[in-house]
């Protein structure tokens, strides 16, 4: 097969569960044929939502017919309230009207919200169909779509219910970024700067210098996505089923995940990149705190996240946000309280962060008071 | 721990999956024991039916409680229909609400419906927490709870819907099947019959010799069950997601199945071990008639199945069937049809069972012909 110069493939090492994530422009317009090549099935049932499919549906499906594919799909409102368990009803029954078997597939064309709904409804139909991604958010393209993580919300709380089910192949198709709105980008991009934070100071270095070119488009896009893509995959492959070494990926997030809860969830006050963006300068600002790592590096975080246009600070969100006691609940209540200790995701500097499962709440509680006014 | 003499142990290699089965009297009186020596968790949500409920959820509910761990409970309605989407909803909503994390339990206390349900529950609750099993009938015994196939039923069909899902830890109480019904008494002593027909001759004979026994109680009934498991965990842990040899697990199941269709699934007609009973018996007579094996062999099946008072032939079942042509299309649904043919299993004789898939439809269609009349 022809492949685009620029473009790149991450191969995910799973043993019976490997697959490869092709990343570049125009992957859409050859879905079919990258199918055939690595599927054995000739059947698919695309779930997408209504924002995508008015861009991409018509081409994917095109392509698929093409290479003698036969395609029915599903098309579900755009949002969080998507992930749901009358949804997962509605694409499982969706999936077995298509007939799908074990070797057909289940494509999930859009964001993460599409990838973790459709990624656990192949999990379950028939004990475990073939699952395709094709993410279309930034987010999606190096975070949500790698590593076999599915799942949808319950009254109880975020992503409760869910399966490990690992896609047979990933298609990251960098050009339909190109639609995706400003903000939707930026959030996404928070998850890239993070790959830089955890392990890669060099990564963060580039990013530095070239996050333009990332955010307009061409090759550098391409290579920021496919660096986070294997960092993702490497975690992944380390630990597959989240008991250790997966934690780092929480960089930023539990600050975060509780700032989007203080915000009840509201897009339009925070979107979850956002609380991630804040949340890592804050596990920065707090390690500068603890004597951990150096202002410097914080301050270095700050900078660039700001530059590209991501909030930093509490006091960047829009509106009240509850008192402090209530963030420390939720961040309680997000990571497993441990004899009384928290575990968080610290850093001794740029590309150097760990887990540390003995930050007393109290520490923590006056940090963020502090950080509020 | 202080164990009764006749209480067995069938451990399941399946690694960081491996799990024990314990098979004796009075095990339920003795589960806190037994869970507490196995799992790190110490809160439990057990989930049963109204007829197993009113005689062993107290005992069991006790028991954990003096061991210390806090346990809640959930009754559903007896019986197939329980194997709903709706019921997946409401256990995984009473496993949230009881703030079950992922080393907790979910505790399954009845037959192969509960068993199916809950077990699914537990596999996608969290992506997985632990799951324990106290089968109550003989059929999940010696079959459901072992082997990690969990699932629901929707409008497409039977366990269309599922996950797999190893139990941390089965308690097989032999004296619970006291309150079993005779007929679903029999209808999983099919089952057992299974595993001497597959591959164990020896086993055959001995059922053959102690069959009242088996019914009665005592060490033989122990005995059975636990020969049962260790057979069901060695196809299991050879072929944990069912692509290869599990398979021969199906015999009777095919002709067993199409008949359980026939009857629109009534339980006053046919239940499932006994559609298995029939279907075992037609196995070896189709095989007889394909010269694979001597026809003094399903003589001697059916005469055995008889003698416990097990069905043995299509006409003993009461009501009209549909047509021929209407069975033979329930049996190609059941197993794939590879490019015209249909996958069986069939036998060389008692104890020498194997898979066939190659077998005409035409044949099938001639032998059941001259079996209805
Ligand atoms: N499974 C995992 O490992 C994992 C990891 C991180 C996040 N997630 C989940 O991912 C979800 C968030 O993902 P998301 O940010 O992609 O949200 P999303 O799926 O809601 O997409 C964001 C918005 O962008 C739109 N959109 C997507 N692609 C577009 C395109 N190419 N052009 C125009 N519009 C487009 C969508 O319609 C939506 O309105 C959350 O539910 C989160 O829990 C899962
Ligand atoms: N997961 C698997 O590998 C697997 C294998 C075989 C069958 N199954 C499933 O198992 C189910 C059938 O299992 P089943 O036959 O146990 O049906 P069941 O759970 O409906 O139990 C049969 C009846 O016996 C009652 N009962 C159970 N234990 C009792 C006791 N000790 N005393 C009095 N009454 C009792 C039940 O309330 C029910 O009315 C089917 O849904 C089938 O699909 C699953
Ligand atoms: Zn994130
Ligand atoms: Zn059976």
């Amino acid at each position: 097969m022809l492949r685009p110069a620029e473009e790149r493939i991450v191969h995910v090492p799973l043993g019976e569960r490997a697959y490869d994530i092709l990343i570049g422009p125009g992957l859409i317009g050859r879905a079919g044929g990258e199918f055939t090549a690595r599927l054995k099935g000739r059947r698919a049932a695309i779930i997408t939502d209504e924002n995508v499919a008015s861009h991409y549906l018509a081409p994917l499906m095109d392509s698929l017919q093409t290479d003698g594919i036969e395609a029915v799909s599903l098309t579900l409102p755009a949002g969080e309230k998507t992930k749901s368990f009358d949804n997962l009803a509605a694409v499982a029954d969706m999936v077995l009207s298509a007939k799908i078997e074990r070797n057909d597939a289940v494509i999930a064309l859009g964001g993460g919200v599409i990838g973790d709904l459709a990624g656990f409804a192949a999990g379950i139909v028939r004990r475990g169909v073939r699952f395709v991604q094709i993410p279309t958010s930034l987010l999606a393209q190096v975070d949500s779509s790698v590593g076999g993580k599915t799942g949808i919300n319950t009254r109880h709380g975020k992503n409760l219910l869910g399966a490990f089910h690992q896609p047979d192949l990933v298609l990251a198709d960098t050009a339909v970024l190109d639609s995706l709105s400003p903000r939707e980008f930026r959030a996404g991009y928070a998850e890239v700067v993070k790959y830089g934070l955890i392990d890669k100071p060099y990564f963060f270095h580039w990013l530095e210098k070239h996050w333009k070119q990332v955010f307009e488009g061409g090759p550098e896009r391409n290579e920021a996505i496919a660096i986070s893509c294997q960092a993702k995959a490497d975690v992944v492959v380390e630990d597959e089923r989240e008991t250790g070494r997966r934690a780092l990926l929480n960089l930023g997030h539990t600050f975060g995940h509780a700032l989007e809860a203080a915000t009840a969830y509201d897009s339009s006050r925070l979107v979850h990149g956002e609380g991630v963006a804040i949340g890592m300068v804050l596990a920065h600002q707090f390690s500068a705190r603890l004597n951990l790592a150096s202002p410097d590096d914080a301050q270095r975080v700050a900078a660039h996240l700001s530059e590209v246009g991501l909030p930093t600070r509490i006091t960047d969100i829009e509106g009240e946000l509850p008192p402090t006691d209530v963030l420390l609940d939720a961040i309680a209540q997000d990571k497993k309280v441990k004899g009384g200790k928290l575990t968080f995701i610290l850093t001794r500097g740029v590309g150097h962060s760990f887990v540390a499962d003995d930050v007393p709440p109290s520490e923590v509680a006056s940090f963020l008071e502090d950080m509020r006014s």
